[in-house]
């Protein structure tokens, strides 16, 4: 029924009737792809070798903001950050660090202040954190990441964040992952965590993740960091591609507001304790499994932010098919999903096709518009030739659902993409606008 | 104080102190240039030579909706068009006009309904349009061109306006100017018009323009329709030159919302009749002064749509200094204007300068962040270095104005770019959402 996506077994799995509330547990779909992968309970400490904590040290008033992920033994380190030219300095240092040694051991996370646009004494600050991490779990310099959230232009209250390092280390638990997951929330309004498990080479190998991230979300990364850890092992080449290919999928398929940010980063840690076997050549089945383990997280995790995007009250999957390429589909889907006037009609409850046809029409790709077909939900608006008829009192029906589908076929070619979106809503204005008061 | 602008003696030159409301004269700027340019009275009837109607004619419920507009004699016409895929009927009609022939006698509008996604019929309602208002006035088909704006998707009332067309025809009259201006409204919450005068070879010539739009605006033409009118003479060639350079400096340098309509156009009519001799060659002074003039009228046409965006409460200038091309500048300022986070920061009246370097940052051109300087009004938020020292109160104090300027120095070269937009607030989401109801 939905094309692109992962199966996976034990999971709500029936878009047209989404567990109420915010935290469903993104998009599991019932394509009959990846059999092999399960859900399970938990996120960052559901694979075996890792431990997490997440506390309040101070830089928020009250609540968490500072979280550790250790992994024992030492893992391989991936990541992908931002492609903002203005970076923050946890991200340059983080470049810095993957750059001598993937072989990591711990991330130390604050929220609350962003540590961006802060010149040589936030350099200084970053580093700071990660010797501070490196001491507090017994581990070398360069074995530790660091992360940075919230507030841009402020210098962290870095002695309140030393202090509270060893304080994270005395949490350190194997099931820490919650509170790690809420600990790097900034204006989430729910955990984001997800685990699946799947077999390679006849051995249970498990992926976990958590993310935070509700504005400033834009296709190419935002103020959004997604942690994923597993115990399974790879090389550093393999693991890096694993994760740039998921991203691509995933967080970068996904806008709030289009405003990309200065912190964006996922990263990746593999230890692996599951005790299945090296997965160092791309042509391996296993290394398939997990890819497809790994963005089945990535893309659970992308969907929470979606779902909560600020002043979201719907989710949005623009399924953009008959593409002559898939970078095309994108392209037209991504126009869509970043457009204003299509997200105040979707709030509105509109089935307003004509502002869907124009986003495609300035995406920058050619199309014969008369070809065009646009369904909302499974309610056809717009048929080939421009034929329009089509019950409103239907079209609302869908609309007025939390999940909808928007799928536009362009009929010139075989490929398709989805991208995922969520309404413009008044609240985002006065959660952008009034967000000192 | 203001680079790029254009004087315009006899109007209100001091943008700190805005004239009350919303109708205020676009943007006339105290700079020294053009001090051959005045401000006159009216529209596009203002120049000799040109009359214009508007009336109801029923594709509306109550309020007018048909506009003609007449040159006697016949003048040489230019226009440019959306470069969106998706073209309304009428835009394939104009530019198969124009490709014909430059010599126009009438342009027909109407609005409350677009011509737009409708096919074979729409193309057929197009050229009834033309015929029509060709048979109205006395005028070959060829010399015709036509604009619809409103609903997309929708067919013309076609009998309506049919029966409409005569009806303004006998309405025709050299003070029509403001009623036809009030006749191409669909969202606009004032009537745009405004006109200009300039000497060419020591011969008053006088150049008059009205324009509608205040959604689905972005910076390649918008549901944004723009009619200029002149006395003056000109070459097909260079009047088409004239209008593409005055746009690309104006109606291509605003953005509402962000979104490209398909039925955008400005068109320009020149017919001569000032006295003042035919402008033929680019390198003739004339030709200055005409562009010069045609621009200014362009430009407060396009400040008044910023001024009357959906929701808008504010009119921003985006001013980005220092660019290494003129490009640059442009791309810089365009990325800051669309960016949701500055304009709900802006709407909050919250010098959120961390928001502006991000949008620089990833508006797709190089640069060194930490070279950047920022100003809101004449507060300096951001030195270079990321030396942050400015009064908060200061900066709130620019912000309540209803007219702002936000400027950037990239230190990169010698070549600035101003855009020009509005905050986003829930009354845009309110006008968007629930546009229907």
């Amino acid at each position: 029924m939905y094309a692109g996506g992962r199966a996976v077994k034990g999971t709500t799995n029936d878009r047209e009737h989404p567990p109420a509330g915010k935290r469903d547990v993104g998009e599991l779909r019932p394509d009959g792809m990846g059999e092999a992968i399960t859900a399970c309970a938990g996120g960052v400490t559901a694979p075996k070798g890792f431990l997490a904590a997440g506390i309040h040290c101070g830089v928020k008033k009250e609540k968490d903001d500072l979280c550790l992920l250790v992994s024992d033994p030492p893992a391989t380190a991936a990541a992908v950050v931002t492609t903002n030219v203005v970076k923050a300095a946890p991200i340059v240092v983080v470049k810095e660090q993957l750059a001598r040694s993937t072989s990591i051991r711990a991330i130390v996370v604050n929220s609350g202040n962003a540590n961006a646009c802060t010149g040589d004494r936030g350099m200084r600050d970053a580093w700071t954190m990660v010797r501070a991490a490196a001491s507090a779990v017994g581990a070398d310099e360069s074995e530790v990441l660091v992360a940075s959230t919230g507030v841009i232009g402020q210098f962290l209250p870095i002695e309140t964040i030393e202090a509270g390092i060893p304080a994270a280390a005395r949490q350190l638990s194997p099931t820490g992952g919650t509170a790690a997951a809420r600990a790097i929330m900034t204006t989430d309004t729910f955990v984001k965590e997800c685990a699946v498990k799947v077999t390679i080479g006849g051995v249970p190998v498990v992926v976990g993740g958590m993310a935070k991230g509700s504005g400033m979300i834009a296709p190419n990364m935002a103020t959004m960091l997604g942690f994923v850890t597993t115990d399974a092992d790879l090389s550093p080449a393999l693991l890096h591609s694993a994760l740039v290919k998921g991203t691509e999928h995933s967080f970068h398929r996904i806008s709030v507001d289009g405003d990309t940010s200065t912190n964006d980063m996922v990263a990746v840690l593999a230890n692996g304790t599951s005790g299945a076997g090296l997965l160092s050549d791309a042509s391996d089945p296993g290394y398939a499994l997990f890819c497809d383990a790994l963005e089945c997280v990535l893309l659970q995790l992308a969907h929470m932010i979606v779902r909560d995007g600020e002043g979201a009250t719907k989710f949005v999957e623009i399924a953009v098919a008959g593409g002559a390429t898939e970078e095309e589909a994108v392209t037209a889907a991504r126009s869509i999903a970043g457009s204003s006037l299509v997200k105040t009609a979707i709030h509105g409850e509109d089935a307003n096709w004509g502002r869907v046809l124009a986003a495609i029409g300035y995406s920058g790709i050619e199309f014969d518009p008369a070809r065009v077909e646009i369904c909302f939900g499974h309610v056809p608006v717009l048929r080939a030739g421009y034929v329009i008829d089509f019950s409103e009192e239907e079209a609302k029906k869908v609309l007025s659902r939390k999940d909808i589908r928007i799928s536009v076929h362009l009929h010139r070619g075989g490929h398709n993409a989805s991208f995922w979106t969520c309404d413009l809503s008044k609240q985002y204005v006065d959660i952008n606008a009034n967000y000192r008061t």
